[in-house]
């Protein structure tokens, strides 16, 4: 295995790991527990949900590797905050979309090649990927590894 | 710049991102909301800022690249969930070992070559580590960076 390998097994190994266990966080949470707030006043389960969803829908047109399936979950999930939107999709809506959008994801993603992982997404012009490679489609792999992380340390202060 | 050295750079900006982030959090935070739960019931912020202090403190023996300051903080913050011990260092204490456990880490992580960075971690024998050559130096800045995103999500949950 040569080292470019190395690292975007390495990195890949990481984002699988932080996509299971976020997954067995909302499997284990019902509807119910789903409606819960992480802490007083804060964001609702269902609402980091529709939030992760979305996100995870929106890699792969970001990555240039695919369309996306959900992009009626922005305006609920991204460019809101929770409770600014009076009426949610139902759970089992969001669970699939979840399901879903990690489903053709992780397809999307073992379609690059090694060497792919180390070119520039589509937020980078050419001219500013010369300047900085170290902002390729795998430091977007890493930063939605955090964005997981970050949102599951919340999904586990919810009472079960 | 070699790719090996491009990859250390990326997992370098991103904990480096991630540290930032914490150190401003806990700075934002006065004595009195260190005092306060991420959530009914759950860790106080500043059981998560030894937790923080300790961990960060053990990774230069754990990454073989030298020796660790704060082993006194390991009974209450690591082998102890919060509240089981009744006395804990005052936020002085705390706050300091933060800074000082990160400023010795970062001088440490940076003597490693970017060759270091892949070779194995102190917890790795040499013949686990010819059969997954993944579970390097490398491997455990990563794993660490989640963890800080993890905690840094729940500590964002304190009333300010």
């Amino acid at each position: 295995m040569d080292q470019q390998q190395l690292m975007v097994q390495m990195a890949l190994t990481a984002w699988n790991q932080q996509l299971k266990r976020m997954t067995d966080t909302f499997n284990s949470l019902s509807d119910e527990q789903l409606m819960q707030e992480v802490a007083p006043g804060k964001n609702r389960a269902i609402y980091l949900l529709g939030h992760m969803a979305a996100v995870h829908d929106r890699m792969a047109p970001l990555l240039g590797i695919g369309e996306r399936q959900f992009p009626e979950l922005d305006p609920i999930f991204i460019s809101s905050p929770d409770k600014a939107v009076a009426t949610l999709p139902d759970t089992a809506t969001l669970r699939n979309a979840w399901a879903q959008a990690n489903e053709a994801l992780t397809n999307q993603l073992g379609s690059l090649s090694a060497e792919g992982w180390f070119q520039r997404h589509t937020q980078m012009t050419d001219e500013d990927f010369a300047k900085d490679p170290a902002r390729n489609r795998l430091s977007v792999l890493m930063s939605r590894t955090s964005h997981i992380a970050s949102h599951q340390g919340q999904l586990a202060l919810i009472k079960k």
